[in-house]
């Protein structure tokens, strides 16, 4: 096969990809191809557009470090995640809504008993994160496993502090009652930028956008037979809930802040301080035949 | 704008693209968001995959270096740098056809006299490569500059060899005679496979094709109100013209080497051993409408 011109090429590369092996593969490059050169018959590059793409993506790459990961940055921004997302997650009517797992996840957090503060000594409005865990149809699920996380008070995660010497914080794995209840003690995140100053946020500025998130606690909610839950509770009336630069707010999962005074209760005892309250009751659904499929293969 | 879903979340990502201050930021990042969304809607990834394509960038992005364009063997093996150079390249009839610049050009390369051995000391078949380069319509184009690169008999440029202390070989830049003919003495080239220890050669394995791009010498030549040609011209016979890796091939670019022997003339003189005569007659064209307003703007 030789003689491509603009129109024949994309038949030719095609046809170069009927030798794959593995038929998964062969139908992701297929696809690959066909958009890759839709999107260029579409925009027309000059060469120096070409070139400046390629400039783009090698520095993306030279970006990505072990604490930064770029390329999930660009796939964030692009809403590409929160679409693969939605994909992976059509779920009943009544679970909880699932939303990205974000770049600030760390595996093996520290355990935290029920109503424990994660910001011991930590700056900023105290916050009581409660609410349950349970499957469609309303049964509680006790023992399930709720990874939490969030930023302070500034807007930064305990692993963007490291190399200034910070310790883990604001993050906790902890365990769901018999009745599947939660309950544990925070102060209130804020919003904040994604990082932006690589070539995301050049593209970001590029094209007139901020590089905001609105502020939330983030969940990864696990019981045996239910998917894994992975969402953000976002709080009520951030100035960006309408722009966030990642696209994953949905309104099921905004909450307002319940405002309590000194001296009022909770967790079975009187508080000294003035407090935020955060409830979520979560709903996990039964595992998909799609997921059921795939661990089986 | 918030609650996205599978369906609606592309219109969220472009309204958000409104912004974008140059016209053409806006329109390349609304069609690469359309495309990819599409990419990703006809394979829907599994979690698992989405994280391997990041992956997979981030090792490109790793193996870039001063020596190693990873991003462009990826353009190039998925058909998109040839694709966007037809698109650049829509020439008159007539015209000497383009391909690709490919990654082992270099700029300023050494002058060398008509006549010259560019392959001084070089164990391979003596080569004695002949041509003109004239406008179409046919007036001969005095004085064009004529880059020229290729590989050794084994498949490899002078930049490969750099880092075992190899030095500048196998390019030159000629000045055509009054008449617009160049001639120069080399070695026949040999095919050879694209870098293929990395990420794309790993693709490349995975889909079933070999690296290897079939045997030429690269032509890049100028001359004032003419395009810049940038092509190779091909060996005929060479096993790999049907299949080159990176889609380059085009018939009007192929042509056979004719052998001589021993005692026959050639620039004027009787040549003392066998040799082989690669001819190619070039036709540049006048500057497009296109490249006259991107000079211009």
């Amino acid at each position: 096969m030789r003689n491509f011109d603009e129109h024949t090429i994309t038949a030719a590369v095609l046809e170069r990809l009927q030798g794959a092996a593995n038929p998964r593969v062969r139908q992701i490059s297929e696809a690959l191809v066909r958009h890759l050169h839709g999107f260029i018959r579409e925009i027309e590059p000059s060469f120096e557009e070409w070139r400046a793409a390629i400039e783009f993506l090698t520095e993306i790459g030279k970006k990505c470090s072990e604490t930064r990961q770029e390329f999930i940055l660009l796939s964030d921004t692009l809403g590409a995640s929160m679409l693969v997302d939605a994909i992976n997650h059509r779920l009943p009517q009544g679970a909880t809504e699932t939303t990205v797992l974000g770049p600030f996840f760390v595996e093996n957090a520290p355990d935290a008993a029920l109503g424990a503060d994660i910001s011991p000594g930590m700056a900023g409005e105290p916050l009581f994160v409660e609410g349950s865990v349970s499957a469609l149809g309303g049964a509680p699920l006790p023992g399930a496993l709720i990874d939490v996380w969030h930023s302070d008070k500034d807007g930064y995660y305990d692993v963007q502090r490291y190399e200034q010497g910070g310790a883990t914080a604001l993050r906790a794995r902890l365990r769901a009652d018999v009745a599947g209840r939660f309950w544990f003690w925070t102060i209130v995140p804020s919003f904040y930028p994604i990082p932006d100053d690589g070539p995301v946020g050049d593209m970001l500025r590029a094209q007139g956008r901020h590089p905001y998130r609105p502020a939330h606690v983030h969940f990864m909610i696990s019981a045996p037979g239910y998917e894994r839950l992975v969402t953000h509770v976002f709080i009520d009336g951030d100035k960006y809930l309408d722009s966030d630069a990642v696209f994953g707010v949905k309104d099921s999962l905004i909450r307002q802040l319940e405002r309590r005074t000194a001296g009022t209760d909770v967790d079975g005892k009187v508080v000294d301080h003035d407090y935020a309250v955060l409830r979520y009751d979560f709903i996990l659904s039964p595992i998909s035949r799609r997921e059921r499929e795939a661990r089986l293969s």
